[in-house]
């Protein structure tokens, strides 16, 4: 019996990936996987679950990653930016080289999309929960967590986007500088002078 | 045969709303909606598809509703503001009487918050496909209308546990200021002077 070897993972990984951007995920079999990678059905229940597996497997942990980076941040740090200082630790770390093809893949199935909007979720409740645990009041937190998840999922798509690229953390750190230029001069429709009474109403 | 009658809708809707709260939905079947109201299943079935509709009745136009909301904002308004106007506009609409009642029902059970999450993201799809209609980049569209849902929805929970439910307008409105505050210190993380940089590259 073979020994566990990255090669044949990285070969079974390759050959599907090949064939679900050539044809779709939802129409391509394990079956043609392990034919394209000149290897058997059983070769592959060593390495993966099922097809799903091949791109989703280690992302379970991301909630969990991220809360962790969150908890890292230096405690003086204010709850966003301790946010943004742990998504771009985490985008380093997500970018690998096939991070790109994914993404592509997933955006093509309406089914991985749904199963995106769900690990979406989960990693909005840990970074909800991280930001609570350094402190951040649970309304405060609740805003926070779902930006930042929307920070992470642009900036990884201009990422992916790049020819060259260059660093994900990158990528975080300008998105949440447009996301913030962009709020500026709208905190207050209409000419009228609000933020201080927002502020006030909830941090108390 | 009975004519449609409001008082008949509202007393199923009523009847549903007190059993979904105090048993949570998940627990609660037709039959024992129908019998609390004194109405049968018959009746039931002119008015609603299933239990779920009870709670989702409309909400299914909230998509096209926003989008008009957002297209309908003065053109010369930057995208966030007239998102935000957007959002306040709708706001107002969808906080109803029985509002509050239905997220504390949908907060409890794990079907009904993953059905939330597939509306959000349609929500999400709409606004950003009518911020480019109005002329944004679409990399800017794809970040704002994410941001845009996460501040309706933590708006609508801090709306949901006023006493007074004064106005979702409002809430909407302090939000996004308490939002823009956050960001701005965290804009430039570890001191590094990013955001020309980061506008730049997307502002083509």
């Amino acid at each position: 019996m073979p020994r566990w070897e990255p090669q044949t993972r990285d070969r079974l990984r390759d050959a599907a990936l090949e064939l679900f951007l050539a044809h779709g995920f939802d129409n391509v079999t394990v079956a043609q996987i392990t034919e394209r990678a000149g290897l058997t059905r059983r070769t592959f229940s060593r390495y993966f679950t099922d097809k799903r597996d091949v791109l989703f497997a280690g992302s379970e942990k991301l909630p969990a990653v991220m809360a962790a980076a969150v908890g890292r941040a230096d405690p003086d740090l204010p709850p966003f930016t301790a946010l943004l200082t742990a998504l771009a630790e985490v985008g380093d770390l997500v970018a690998d080289e096939h991070a790109a093809e994914r993404r592509a893949i997933v955006a093509a199935s309406p089914e991985l999309q749904e199963r995106g909007l769900t690990k979406d979720a989960a990693v909005t409740r840990a970074l909800a929960g991280a930001l609570e645990q350094r402190g951040a009041e649970a309304a405060t937190a609740a805003l926070l967590a779902p930006v930042g998840t929307a920070i992470f999922r642009a900036a990884f798509a201009r990422w992916a986007e790049q020819p060259e690229r260059a660093s994900l953390a990158d990528r975080i750190r300008e998105t949440a500088a447009e996301l913030a230029a962009n709020l500026e001069p709208a905190a207050t429709p209409g000419g009228q002078s609000r933020p201080a009474a927002g502020r006030a109403a909830y941090e108390r």
